[in-house]
């Protein structure tokens, strides 16, 4: 178990640095045309989410992301009393990478971001983002579980472009995003209502996905318990 | 069957969302360079597609597109009165999506498209894409199934560039982009040409498919019956 | 054997309209940017190359090059005796495929390209772009036969940008690309310095990759009868 | 032996022509858009990589990297008598690529690089695109063998962006780029800064890997005995 929260802590670092970074680095490059520097984002996270669960995946499922773990729990495809750890290990992990970036490009260790991010627009964004992520995850899984790194990275790639709140869609990347004053920053007063949203699209799929995958002659109203 | 409908209807839902909402995002942020946008656009549809044919395909073989149910028919690979259910949910997702998209970025529910799409370069360019795709996607079915999704996204990022049209290739993903007057919007008159550009490339692709698969013992002139 | 050249002439047809189309449309967008430009010229061709090569390889093998067919045949994996169809079949295919390009873009059917691509540089780019091509062809197919599509999709991509010449790589292209006056196009004069330095490409891709792949325990010179 | 040398030192110039090559072509391309620039030189790496360890891993593994080769060493996966001669290979490998990719563009066969790279930062950002580079190939080998090649491309294309160094991860890579004065060279004074944070980099990835892999019911401190 200890492996497996230090898989996610490490995993989720990664992938915090490379969202973070790559937004540093893109932006200083971008010469003002923010669709570049967004392609460049979506690129870097896009490839560095197929790398780290590629890598990691053998060792702790790779979610790297709350509310996968708390999807996998829900559909009862992890017992309950592992939750706490893996959940402590993304966000601690989460802020260890932001910070790794944070420093590789020069800025402070952490430093309050000022990237307003709020409204109906945003919040209904990541309950859409959080929501498909799910189902594309779950979806994938269940008969295609090798290309589930493939279809998260291309997802995430997608979703970055087609959500107005370009898809953070993961609670411990929306609270460690916090505390960079970059590209990728998102203003801590805004965090609660991404992390709320994030959270209720990861219970609707769950309701959806065990309704539409529940084998055809079962019958009854106990979505959850198939 | 339901599931089945449900799962086409998401599908498509989230491709629009894909094709609409990245157009949205990539002209807003393009300052004017169309070949960026159009690169994002690209980006975001390709990857939308591999991410939801590897989630859908267990469920409802994730035609999401008339074309490609009509072509299974064709084919004899799907029975015909399970045509009907497969595309009214895939009509009726693709207007879900738009409006999803719509509303993530602050336009209303639906609103017509005023982008002109017509004359026979464009007829054509619908007629050679759908045929590309269905050739592609049988070609790549008859004996390398599991990379259908990772042949379909290339295929379409390709033909986003090698289409004077951006290769729509779907019917209904045509119907629902002239209810979003942005980026990816087609205006209504224009639809019925490409509408049936599409079907005539679809039956095109059958018949010529039919005659390439055959095996090579076989004689006659009955292209469609093996 | 029909069916085979066929899936040649179409899956050639295709490639080339994918590079020429794309070409025309990345110039017409990009406002002037050449790295824009050629971006999206890469991204259709090596998407395009991953597909087509998907589709068409269960039917033909898809070499879709005629340096791919001489190299299989220099290699014994294909009778002598094909050679001729395939390569007749690849280069009336790419020759439908520029002609279907020019007319989406509203170009003539065929109009002699005037872009000069001559010189040393030129030259030793493809002469290292069709070795490198071939190499990688048979370094994958030796042990890890299904990821050949992506192997050439990757390599062509890299190599338009690694090569003076953004890498040809395949006589039929080449040839084919000189009846379009357009970003893709080369001037007909500088076709026979391309074809030929292919050629030699292929030829010594085929005797450095028999010797590479040679059992550890054979000896002799003779390097092409493994 | 001498047929895996030969696969590292061909394997290895190509991965420097496509780095250098695409660096130059980008460069003279990009009308002084660094973002666009390093997008391009991003895709041809990543792309390379794919391609090129898809081709050369049956013959010597392909590693193309003497950091990688000394992990496997240090992680008992290949016997020490090997390392001088793949380091070796790589190295002669990669100042051949450079000098290839260098006549192609026009300039000098070899030419000392001026371009500044240098600063804790940058030192850091090599210790960790290294650390990252090896987990993920381990991580992935052990489990998911064939997805390794897809692994190293996607991570790279993410570093180049997510560190401030563009992670250049290897030695003979940073070796062989004091040899170019373009887009990717590094200046000949920074080269053993880069070196030795990228060594220590690899080392700090053996001892964590063989933590992080060990059996559950394994104990005791000798990390890089199991």
């Amino acid at each position: 178990m200890v492996r497996r929260a230090a898989a996610e802590f490490l995993g989720t670092a990664f992938l915090l640095a490379a969202v973070v970074g790559s937004g540093i680095m893109a932006e200083r490059l971008a010469a003002g045309n923010a669709a570049i520097a967004l392609l460049a984002n979506t690129i870097a996270t896009g490839a560095a989410l197929v790398a780290l669960i590629l890598a990691f995946e053998p060792i702790s499922g790779a979610h790297l992301n709350p509310a996968v773990t708390l999807g996998q729990a829900l559909l009862r495809q992890m017992p309950w009393r592992q939750v706490p750890a893996y959940v402590l290990a993304q966000i601690a992990g989460g802020f260890a990478g932001v910070a790794a970036a944070n420093v590789m490009f020069g800025c402070p260790l952490f430093f309050a971001a000022s990237r307003a991010r709020s409204g109906p627009a945003q919040v209904l964004s990541e309950f859409i983002a959080t929501f498909g992520l799910l189902i594309v995850i779950w979806g994938c899984a269940k008969s295609r579980a090798p290309a589930v790194p493939f279809a998260v990275g291309a997802y995430i790639a997608a979703a970055y472009w087609f959500t107005a709140s370009t898809s953070f869609a993961n609670p411990a990347v929306t609270l460690a995003r916090a505390a960079s004053d970059t590209f990728a920053g998102i203003r801590p007063a805004d965090v609660p209502g991404f992390v709320g949203a994030e959270l209720a699209g990861c219970v609707a799929a769950a309701f959806l996905f065990s309704w539409l995958s529940r084998p055809s002659g079962a019958v009854g109203a106990h979505a959850l318990e198939d």
